[in-house]
């Protein structure tokens, strides 16, 4: 028996996102890795992953292993891989790993970036990887204004209401914002986001931008434990999975 | 009457080029702009480019001009545009022009753009707007090959041999390598292309940065006027036309 890891970059436009779905009608990013590699391998893949991504979501470095008593080498595997999966699913790395390594548990932390298309009109080319937002926004105040985000809190009032985790501390071990010419990047770092933890920081952050709310709002709407407080769920071809830490 | 200029910015991979095509089974950029027009203005409209783009090519800063009778706010016009194109038509600009003016006559000159993702593995969020080339090239050789075709010279060597114009001629103004990260860029400035030229040189400097032309042999090949010397055609989705100077 081997493990074996594969990261993996995706361009999420095409698909219902990472996990397989009990509906034939969607396709999945894991399904159609898992159907290449059953093709490949002749034997019943199960993919494990750090962790689903969302529909129209994009990965740079995605992580997931799986078991085999394939012998295969890992530079044919990888090769026969990209040679079958469709153009917007690469295969960037395969490797051997220790049979106890679990994506998902063995996780340390994740990268989320968020790019924002700030201009006045949208962009052909990226309609499918940003978000594009036509209003001034004031990047210095929501770099200021993010600082309190910065280590272990109660994320509550930015996880998806209808998802409610038992547990919602995590520790945001670094938030960037930069900008370059009209994109803008959050970049989040985080032992662990609740669902839809980035989208709805990054909502909030826009509010803040814009003048929505007032200085120290972000503050407050941590403290307040309550989604409602927080701004709108940004949309999800802006949000890219950069990488895992293990 | 009025004559208007719009800049257009498009991705390319989803249309037949940019040409109104006979068959109602292809979608081009032209009708598609042309439509959208015909809806806001109520009027036929017929759209002058700077020049057609094959199918795959995007544009960053495509020209076209049209007539009409009414008397529409720009600003309201190119809103309206954006509003109802599809979202990989992007018009940047919507001016005035004066009624002489066309966008293919007028033209001094354009600018290509060819990008080449050169590393071994390709790219999830490349596949449409790069070359994937795994094998390694030597850019300084390319860089140092290309510059005899600098200046007015006869290109049928690099035209496409169904498509033979009168006349071969043409300048090339600027003509630019450069590597950034695993990217490579290749700018051409003319005042004129001829069917497939910049697509045809740098399938011809592709071959010289592997290895499978001889030092010098660039030259020779612009010199005897045949096609059949030059390299193959590089993928029309590397190719982007960047802007039209006039």
């Amino acid at each position: 028996m081997r493990n074996l890891k594969l990261t993996i970059e995706y361009q999420g436009t095409n698909y219902a996102g990472w996990q397989r779905q009990k509906s034939i009608k969607v396709k999945t990013i894991q399904e159609t890795i898992e159907e290449v590699l059953c093709k490949i391998l002749q034997e019943k893949i199960k993919l494990i992953a750090s962790g689903r991504t969302d529909a129209g979501v994009h990965a740079q470095a995605q992580v997931a292993n799986f078991n085999t008593n394939s012998s295969i080498a890992l530079n044919k595997l990888q090769r026969a891989l990209n040679g079958l999966l469709p153009e917007d699913i690469v295969i960037t790395k395969a490797e051997e790993a220790p049979l106890g390594f679990h994506s998902r548990f063995a996780a340390k932390s994740k990268l989320y970036r968020y790019t924002i298309l700030n201009q006045k009109n949208p962009s052909a080319f990226l309609k499918d990887t940003a978000y594009f937002y036509p209003f001034p926004l004031d990047v210095k105040l929501m770099q200021k204004e993010a600082r309190v985000l910065l280590g272990r809190h109660n994320f509550k009032s930015f996880q998806a209401s209808d998802n409610i985790k038992r547990n919602s501390e995590r520790t945001i071990k670094k938030l960037k914002i930069a900008k370059e010419k009209n994109l803008i990047y959050i970049d989040i770092e985080a032992d662990g986001f609740l669902y839809n933890m980035a989208r709805n920081i990054v909502g909030t952050l826009v509010e803040i931008g814009r003048g929505r709310f007032a200085g120290g709002s972000l503050k407050k709407i941590l403290l307040a434990r309550n989604r409602k407080l927080a701004g709108p769920t940004v949309p999800s071809q802006g949000l890219t999975l950069v990488g895992v830490r293990y």
